[in-house]
């Protein structure tokens, strides 16, 4: 069992419940209700979705952002299709390979330093169209935030909308740490979601604060009909669903999810404001959201994982990640940078 | 949306979560942990469970009782092995086919009343054995208790592991319920499951009083080898595990187990004592667990569903099922049976 | 190796190419032609089938009959989806679990004592739509003629595919002997197919007398939309391609399947004759192809299929099936007969 | 459909059959054999293999080179591995996704000019190890002769396969041409394949003479224990497979294989040094086998394809491949080149 601080950087999961969304639960925990969904929190839940994606979406809810993922890339596609993502994209890298075995697809990568996918990018891989011996690209998927930390625009984001219309694709959004986008780019969720042209939206609540709680938003019916089987043979159905249910309503209803997402957008400003003062620190990415990438000096990680635990990103260049997360305190981030500028400071001396 | 009453008899996972369990997620709210299990409260649940099932055992947390089933029968075969289950299993009947779509392998059924398997009916399916262009039997696989609401006695287990063995075959055990399993027969976990020949189980807390956590618990090490990459590839990996850990540590350690599988049961007992009086409804199953299986009148399910929801087993010859739970109360069995038995009174009157 | 006679009564696929289909292949090899089918003898075979089957069908070539059905079955099914057929199926029984590792889907089965399915056995089955825990029936799937050697009439397959209809399912046709049935029904192909319901066909050659060659006949347009990619990614795209197509275009254009159909069934008509008169010999099936199925002493059976080799149907009732082919001499037949005769006899002597 | 000459470069799987290999065919086709491989011409092929490549070693005979590929590959993963290959290689590019479907594994690629694997490009895929959320990577796959027509030293398949045993990884081989690559080595198979660390070989006869004919190639007999049962499931059983084993007999008995694939790279070598006297044709790849890959004037390359077809490689840079088979004549090369000069001559004419 890795040791813990007792709130370190190593990612918002790490996190426990927010106190209001555990309040839900509690209150929702009264007398029986329908399982796996068929109940009034859920249905109240999904009226809070609608309120802010629109009345002509589709929502179901999910166990795990994996899951959430691969079964709305599963509505989207079949076997002989292929998806095309960065070659940083959660769906790649952090999956151990769902997607390839539940959708039975291939995954076509595009390199990208900041995340990001652009049309230059995705057009590639554009070609085989017809050709049987050649999976056909049927899927762009994004993340937003990307895994770097980055957010793409409205407008970025409109681009390879267009791109898939063109080639009668589809495009897929990563939404795991979706409420950090919407606070990073002060616009509401339609605005970089259904209106920029997105086709199905992975929007994950656990990373900001939920016990547990994923859900796959469908912004056209048809592509939402058969879902429900999907979710259950993927075995993503939650029993005692209203618990899911729970949260979302507080989370949407109450702001919460806004809060939440503000909160650890903003410690990881000032944890990027502190850190790029201090010398031997190269933040490598755009701080957008809540994640911190940077370069350090090698021989500080492991004393500095020891106190606040975090993850290295790439091995070879000692680039490390610090996430934030609601809970983050401005004390949390006096702490580390206090600790790893005189860990930055022990080593020029000793060197 | 269904009506639900406040309390019914529909299923044990329309109930919601048993107080001191949702303490238990309470009190492990506190701080960051490492995600996905690499937490002191994890490593309790992990030691609890051992101490349940022997410290040979492998134990890995999932999400629900289908990922538990189909992850657990993923680490016994390949995909062109067989599994042999009853035709009501829970894995042929409820899971929308998880175990062909996640497996690839067949599900041979058998015929079985009372929702249990013999050596002799098992071995209707027991041919083929290096025959190519015939799937291979690999498992048997058993509820316990039964979808019938039958339990298995040690000795009927032993003799179908002992049948397994003798092919090369395993026996995998679907214990949803086996809490309630255990206390109807009385014995501890360990009789009826490793020391009976079980090969892998699945061992759920969500239908006995958790919010939700399920568990799969490998009776041999080598077969758990690769458990971690399936369970994340199978969407079953939980990010802020610690919740189930800190359930699974109380439910065993705080003996909730068998306060609430024995309360459940007999409340089944006392349902069944007061419905077998009753003139029009026939019991059609040995109430061995926390479920009363009957036929009765079809003019009065509809208008007994609208009070206390249940579900219909049979349509043809209108089988019931009703099932207690943790916090059925004696009430609740007085309000129900009281009910029924006005509405049986009323039918004879008007017919 | 087993030891094989110059012919036995194993299978029709025991049998080599027949001397015209063998010519065919020698014609066709000649100079270049563009690999997977995009040449001459594919679309003179393609024109030939149509011909027969209809110009509204879209045909594809694939390598074998487990493949043929297969694919046919992926064009009609999600992983979500049941197929319905009977439990001796060659789909079910004699394909190593290919539908459920291609199609990921679950067979439902039928007992069925002649192979046929009937509507009112294949309701048994049509329950749970849209109920999410339950596998969707979405195929009704039949052997013409069936595994045991019976032929549905044209009324049959309609009864089954109007059934289907009602319930927004598809039927299915396992064909690997069609050309068998439609001499047996001496009717034209079109009666029982394309105008009996059926939606998509395996035509099988190989069993008919070709080298290899199988194929997909799809009767809407719509379902084969995607086939040339799953017939590519199912890995049954023969690359000299044009060997399949010059062989089909013989076997139709110059009757050949007629001819070596009519052959083997009236082989198998003169089997019965003879063996029916035999005490001991017990036939259990109607002989409406090329197979005949009886119960005979178990102590023949070895000696027998020393001689003429043939495979024993079922183990415990002593049932064997005799299956005739185009090659199959009146010669072949008198010589089985007489050495049955001679075994029976024997056997009688001796207890 | 495509017209096609006599003779193009298109592809060497665009020939017919080698007259040798028909009469093989032809030879075997007499009485009945038991199907499916239980029959002398089967025992005579893997005997002829085993002299060949060692008597430890399992063969078995399929239908496609995506079947060799795929099954081979079937048989060294499980569902969370990942399979190491160059970008261009068969099993990524023309496969369709056969392999993410069949193995539900992922494919991990590496940039490639030459379409040769190094052990400092795999490298970049060797971390993750043991870390639940990422593939395992276990496979490294190779090409022998590669797609671009290269080929690799024994020398450089050891280092490969030294890599690959040092992370518990095995070593596969698509040898779709292998014959090719041995002629072009000068060395016999074994130097290169099981003595140079291979553990699982596809070995194929189509695209060097025969009608149809793969084999996949185990040189450790505990990977192959399953094989038939992946074999039949994977819908690459023949049922009349003597006919394969009749053509594997005789292709290596009669030293087919060698001449045939002497005689295509001999006419590649004459090819390359005919086009490299060429101006305005840049051969792009060094030529090992029985390919030629060249940039070539745009305008010219469908004019050229009229006559003689083949295939552009590479559209943004009018790369073309053209491949030579054991048909092509010397003459052919002469009209071909003879073309392809004056319509080099008259482009400078025009522009």
């Amino acid at each position: 069992m890795k040791a813990a601080n007792n709130r370190g950087f190593a990612s918002d999961n790490n996190a426990g419940i927010h106190p209001l969304l555990l309040k839900a639960i509690e209150e929702a925990n009264t007398g029986h209700v329908v399982a796996y969904g068929d109940d009034f929190y859920t249905e109240s839940a999904v009226i809070a979705i609608k309120k802010f994606f629109g009345e002509e979406t589709e929502v179901f809810f999910v166990l795990t952002g994996t899951g959430a993922n691969v079964l709305g890339l599963a509505s989207l596609t079949s076997s002989y299709h292929a998806v095309i993502c960065a070659e940083t994209a959660h769906i790649h890298v952090d999956e151990c390979g769902a997607p390839e075995k539940f959708c039975s697809c291939k995954l076509l990568t595009v390199t990208s330093p900041d995340g990001k996918l652009t049309p230059d990018a995705v057009k590639s891989h554009l070609h085989g169209f017809g050709f049987e011996h050649h999976v056909q690209p049927k899927v762009i998927s994004i993340s937003q935030p990307t895994e770097m930390g980055t957010v793409y625009t409205p407008g970025e984001i409109k681009e390879l909308s267009d791109l898939a219309k063109q080639y009668g694709m589809y495009l897929h959004m990563d939404g795991a740490r979706l409420a950090n986008a919407a606070v990073s780019l002060n616009i509401d969720f339609k605005q970089f979601t259904v209106r920029s042209g997105v086709d199905v939206l992975s929007f994950g609540g656990t990373k900001n604060g939920m016990l547990f709680g994923e859900s796959v938003i469908f912004f056209r019916k048809d592509l939402a009909e058969n879902f429900r089987y999907r979710r259950k043979q993927g075995m993503q159905l939650a029993s005692k669903m209203r618990f899911i249910g729970a949260q979302f309503e507080a989370y949407l209803s109450s702001n919460i999810w806004r809060k939440n997402a503000m909160h650890a957008n903003n410690m990881a400003r000032l944890l990027f404001e502190k850190v790029s003062a201090l010398p031997g620190v190269q933040v490598t990415q755009k701080v957008e959201a809540n994640a911190v990438f940077a370069i350090v000096p090698q021989e500080i990680i492991k004393p500095l994982q020891d106190k606040y635990f975090f993850y290295v990103w790439n091995e070879s260049r000692h680039e490390v990640r610090w996430m934030t997360s609601f809970d983050t305190s401005p004390e949390d981030i006096d702490g580390f940078t206090g600790y790893l500028k005189s860990l930055l400071s022990l080593k020029r001396q000793l060197t």
